[in-house]
């Protein structure tokens, strides 16, 4: 059983710390804890955001733990060198083509959101994000046209086995929520969102119990302003995932708790191979400053054991820990409190 | 001086009723007023969403009001013939790149959006999106692979001339406003961005009194819900400004208030040859119940003699007299209330 840690750039390096310490609590028989490097932080010690040796690392492990990449000096280097790249590299090198990404509230922090409370509270809807395809993956570049501009373009495509494959991921996920499903699209002006939705379709025959409604993506972003709780289960592509994904988050309103999960098709001895990290990005603005809050990496963590190694009650007991913690009132600045990371960290270890 | 009339399906035939007698109203000396038929009506009446005789009309006038197409008959057409393919037309024929969609939060009726109050109350942002370009206009289609697999594509791409219209269509927009200007983009992943943005930089040298910043649409998602106010103007490309305008009428809270506007390039002899239309939809279960608010069509036809006619001061008469009813309390269902089209329609012609 091996987990690789990624801590990356910033605020990763402090909040993957404090997660470790509880992964050290749980005594796991026979778990090897590999660290390596990405980001930024990667790019100045071996010249590369994803170094061979850290991509090879991740793919000996089972599960990979990943903090944050993100560096303002990087802004200006080529595209292939940012930081960005790491994560960019690891999803396509790794067939992480699933992004389950969870918004629900936290009761008692429902005042944290832009929202109306009354409407954040109620907020729980899984966010089913394909991340292997779309707009993201396919060729790009820019060229110089016959009457002399430049010319930025990008291929937009889904093909139907990728569209198939983070269906059934989807439909399975819904089973195990509400058994509603949205697809959201633009099917309206895109082909291959048209792809989308009629695969989505098909697929929808081997899910009987599962209610699919479609929605075009302007829209859904309205909804999950207007009516978020009304969400069950979406599933959308690649880009629509990562806005919506990001919206229905602040909807929420605490970015500092939200985990995330990037699985693989491949199965490791006690789960699904896949990448957890946190929402938030590397905020460089707080890194080293002992501000951050590692909640959402520690919840990445509980969603490693569950997804990755089969280790559900673990999972749940961090999962349970961390909840404890905040409804007893310790809160870092993320959520208008003053602990900081090495103090979350210590209430969760305690509570543990 | 002449309007084209295009009220297409659903409400958009009663909303679009009631500001033509706020036209009727100001009796503008020499002013000819045309209807023409667009969307699901022209399918059933004529074949196409978007006849030759409707495009010959628009292209004839000065300026259009329309009021919304889309009917849900219609889901299963061939892509060609399904009523947003009048709007996506008339966009593309007539060369329609700026939409300029404002969302301005109305006194007294910030109750209405799903965000906080106080922050509701604060948000004044004019979202300037690009219209003529992006991924909705390049190639698209659907193949067969050599696999066998069916693929859909959508190719995205702009310009550096597209960019560069509507960076000084924005620039401008934000000079008569804050003199803020946030261009939104996703330039750590796409190459079309990474475009878009370096041309922005390079405009904004001509626009030294304008603060030019950049961020990336997720966040711009995510800022939309915490921190509304802190924008002032935004410009992005067509698909981004799809979402990101619906999401922060959503935040304003009442889209039956909301208008817009699609500006050419074409110089009239009073203005910019422009289309303008509610930033609502058809709204097919509420249609011909004389149950639409019609104010955001009147405040639609408020922008429509401002850019297009020049008569900055009948738009101002007819957006205090809307202003004016609704502090009188005057209010459709979309806002709590239980006025009629008609009966706004009344009210806002008494106060005029
Ligand atoms: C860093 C960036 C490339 C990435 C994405 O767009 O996927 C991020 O926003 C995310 O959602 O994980
Ligand atoms: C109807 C649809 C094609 C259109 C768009 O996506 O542009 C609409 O959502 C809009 O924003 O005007």
């Amino acid at each position: 059983m091996k987990i690789a840690v990624l801590p990356g750039d910033g605020i990763g390096q402090e909040v993957t710390r404090e997660a470790l310490r509880l992964l050290e609590l749980l005594e796991l028989p026979g778990l090897e804890v590999e660290h390596g490097e990405v980001g930024a932080t990667a790019y100045r010690n071996q010249g590369h955001p994803l170094p061979e040796a850290t991509l090879e690392l991740a793919r000996s492990s089972d599960a990979i733990l990943f903090g944050a990449v993100g560096d303002p000096s990087c802004d200006n280097l080529e595209r292939h060198l940012r930081p960005e790249q790491a994560i960019l590299g690891l999803r396509a090198a790794l067939g992480l083509f699933a992004n389950l990404r969870p918004a629900t509230a936290f009761p008692g922090l429902e005042h944290m959101s832009g929202l109306k409370p009354e409407i954040a509270r109620e907020i729980d809807v899984l966010i089913v994000r394909e991340l292997n395809g779309d707009v993201y993956f396919g060729d790009k570049g820019t060229r110089v046209r016959e009457d002399g501009q430049r010319e930025g373009w990008d291929m937009m495509s889904y093909a139907e086995s990728e569209v198939r494959r983070i269906a059934h991921t989807a439909f399975r996920a819904a089973q195990t929520r509400k058994n509603r499903l949205t697809s959201v699209d633009k099917a309206n002006v895109l082909e291959t969102s048209q792809l989308w939705r009629d695969v989505m379709i098909e697929v929808s025959a081997e899910y009987p119990d599962v209610e699919l409604d479609h929605m075009y993506v302007d829209n859904a972003a309205m909804q999950l302003v207007k009516a978020p709780a009304n969400f069950d289960t979406i599933v959308t592509g690649n880009l629509f995932g990562d806005i919506l994904s990001d919206q229905a988050s602040m909807c929420v309103g605490s970015i500092g708790l939200l985990p995330s999960a990037a699985l693989g098709e491949r199965q490791t001895d006690y789960g699904t191979f896949g990448l957890y990290e946190p929402i938030h990005g590397s905020a460089p603005d707080i890194a080293g400053k002992n501000l951050a809050n590692p909640m959402a990496t520690m919840l990445s963590l509980a969603m490693l054991l569950r997804h990755s190694l089969g280790r559900e009650a673990d999972a749940e007991r961090i999962e349970r820990a961390v909840a404890e913690v905040l409804a007893d009132g310790v809160r870092g600045g993320d959520l208008g409190g003053s602990a900081t990371t090495t103090e979350i960290g210590d209430a969760v270890v305690t509570k543990m």
